[in-house]
């Protein structure tokens, strides 16, 4: 047996081993996601900067596709068309906040072992007490557009679309289109097109129909995605992969204080604004970027116009939409416009992650509304959005249709302003007069280096053994 | 300062010390060969086999165009579009032939210090003894299409278009367009165009008449080349460059049994024939290549057939010629034929390294004839070639125009004859069903990994620590 086959064969008994009780078996997703043959096709890359820090490791693993930047260690574990960005992991010195904070004595470093992660992103830094300086994901396999931001995970399966935010998970399962983004979980099967965020002081909770969910993201017998989310990104997937068949790119023009990445893809009139990341895997057809506004990574804008400090997270997509001043798209949210059917969305608004709007005429969203769920109607806004000065006023618990928020919501929006604020400072989008630089300054001048498996021999389709530092 | 400057000028230091006795400065060629600017636009790759032992090792250099394979290490060194490959090396367990024969406890590694090679070609193992198992270049600077070919080098200059063939040299200058292969040299200076060969039982001797060299290869003020021969290298040059621009080049169609290396140029109506190995950096245009033959790094191939197992060494041009049967073209020679003045090589010659061929007309070389120095006539034919059997027959000493032979000229044809038998069997010429694999064979399925410099910052223009091992 070759060397590729014996790499599966062992993280899905690894990963097995960890869901046994809850008689889920991953093999025919992982024989399903991986082809060989597409695992020797693409090649690997890795970005060096000045202003990151630089290590890569990467053992007996097969990377085909995937993009590292930062400080990331691989081993014995496939990542598949995978970006792994260890660009805001914790430094030697910094504190994780506890009720006693804890210093890092080392730089985090981003972990992967015996895992397998499709198409998956992994960005920003862990949270876990228990091991503060790696950000460590083993035993665990990701599917199709997961996000995992911020997270911890041993011995997990993420279904396709799934986000785990800022969480520690063991031994779980999050199915096809959940976010969750509540602490720390052990041995839970999370029912797909879940959205459930919990901290100390509030819990906000709604759950997906899955009939309607199915339309848009369900999976096969095999764990494989399919709806029309997914189709949409497979359709333009060629797109993409164009980007890796030539060396040297003309960059595409963009202020000197934007990043547009060599690896997004921008087509038809777009327009790059001040103060403007645009990251690896980002896919822009005729839109408008304002200033300080972003597109991380496999995000899709097409058709739509983004005001200044817009900020599409991790996996969002925006379709013929007018998207105001100052807005959050979520992550995996699915903004799916079309010429008869024109998203507005009002200046201030917080798409929650994993949002769907899929409209049948055109909506309006009004300013500084919280929007969650899906909305195909302009009757469904009445009961999938709630003004934040509304939220704000909230103080034990609210439930509007199938959405439960219970606790503070001034301390809700208090915590959801704090960080959008922080990832427009992260991004750059605040840059001014050389202060507060961020990624779209920083991210100007990567180089990227390429890896490749071994074509032939015993060791086909592995990638050598390789370490780099500063 | 920014490191790249020290980088240079730690070089130029260490090299001067060694130097000191010859009053000579490399200061003058450093800076003018070393452009910071291209050492930041092109990218360095190395080549990733299952046949091939593999060990990278980068450190505090700037490796920028050049080429990797086999085990290498690289430390403070500038190594700019040269070709450092490792595939012949010797490994653990093999002997160093010497009064007693010495084992190797290690393979052999390619060590790179405090050096620059400019568009060098280092290659095949050496033969010191003193460090079996490390082919080493330390405070040494190479200028342009110089040859390293088993030999170990420190505090050493060698001007444009030498070679260095299978000697240890300790502090020497190697003039331009010389060739020596004399085992040990220390502290010596070595005229421009010296062709000298010597071992226990025959030494070959020829000396370029120095206004007729300088029209073919000189050196300015700057101690940069100039001539006809380098002008004809250096117009060919964007034609590598554009190489790089792309990522995944459609693969040259070429038979089963033979190589064509992804960063060779091949232009016109070329042919290929079985058991080919067309290494990277080769230049092939309306080029044929008979069964068997060759093309090393730096040839050029122009406007010619090479009939069966003919061997053009690194750096050979072969312009408007035709090459009878199991020819070889050593290292660096020049024949420059033209549409009207073609070259007429006849079968087994042995063209001897740096011989340059520059005809005003037709010129014919009989079968199985050794020849050197400078040929433009026909009339220079009789006093710049022997017949090999002729050859034979010299037992003390012969003398034909500027060359000197001394020794047993049938010693010397058999070592010559062993030579070429061994590279055409590394080189895959001989491969059969399965057996006598070789280059052509083994190097169809070479991954190339691609690694850049840091673009900005401190660094800038440094590459990052890399190791890589299987």
């Amino acid at each position: 047996m070759n060397q590729l086959q014996q790499l599966a064969d062992r993280i899905i008994s690894r990963v097995n081993v960890n869901l046994d009780e809850f008689g889920f078996d991953t093999e025919t997703f992982v024989s399903h996601a991986l082809d060989h043959e597409k695992m020797l096709k693409f090649y690997a890359f890795y970005g060096i900067t000045s202003h990151h820090p630089i290590y890569f490791h990467f053992r007996n693993s097969n990377i085909a596709g995937s993009y590292f930047l930062g400080k990331c260690y691989v081993g014995r574990s496939a990542i598949y068309k995978s970006d792994v960005r260890g660009d805001e992991l914790k430094r030697k010195g910094d504190n994780i906040r506890c009720a006693k904070d804890i210093p890092l004595v080392e730089d985090e470093v981003i972990t992967i072992r015996d895992s397998l992660l499709y198409k998956t992103l992994v960005h920003s830094n862990s949270h876990n007490p228990e091991s503060p300086e790696e950000f460590g994901i083993r035993n665990t396999i990701s599917s199709h557009y997961v996000n995992i931001h911020g997270s911890t995970l041993e011995g997990c399966f993420l279904g396709p679309f799934a986000t785990v935010d800022l969480m520690n998970l063991h031994s779980c399962i999050v199915g096809e289109f959940s976010y969750v983004q509540v602490g720390e979980l052990f041995h839970r099967k999370i029912d797909p097109g879940t959205v459930w965020i919990r901290s100390q002081n509030f819990e906000f909770k709604f759950k997906f129909d899955t009939q309607a969910l199915d339309h848009f993201v369900g999976v096969n017998d095999q764990h494989q995605p399919r709806g029309i989310m997914y189709d949409f990104v497979k359709e333009r997937e060629e797109s993409y992969e164009k980007l890796f068949d030539v060396m040297n790119l003309e960059p595409y023009q963009a202020p000197d204080t934007s990043a547009v990445n060599r690896y997004a893809v921008i087509l038809g009139k777009t327009r790059i604004g001040n103060n403007v990341l645009v990251a690896q895997r980002a896919f822009l057809e005729n839109a408008v970027m304002g200033d300080g506004s972003n597109a991380q990574e496999n995000t899709f804008i097409v058709n739509s116009r983004l005001a200044g400090m817009c900020i599409t997270a991790h996996g969002g997509k925006i379709i013929h939409a007018d998207v105001g001043q100052g807005c959050f798209v979520g992550f995996n949210a699915f903004l799916n416009g079309s010429e008869t059917a024109r998203i507005d969305l009002g200046k201030g608004c917080v798409v929650m992650p994993h949002t769907i709007i899929d409209p049948q005429g055109p909506v309006r969203i009004p300013d500084d509304h919280l929007v969650w769920g899906l909305i195909r109607t302009q009757e469904d806004v009445k009961t999938h959005t709630i003004a934040l000065d509304d939220l704000a006023e909230v103080r034990d618990r609210l439930t509007i249709g199938k959405m439960t928020f219970t606790g503070k919501g001034s301390v809700f929006i208090e915590a959801f302003k704090n960080r959008l604020h922080h990832i427009l400072l992260l991004n750059g989008a605040l840059y001014k007069e050389g202060e507060k630089r961020g990624h779209a300054q920083d991210d100007q001048h990567i180089s990227f280096n390429i890896i490749q498996p071994y074509r032939t021999g015993e060791r086909e389709g592995l990638y050598p053994s390789i370490r780099i530092k500063p």
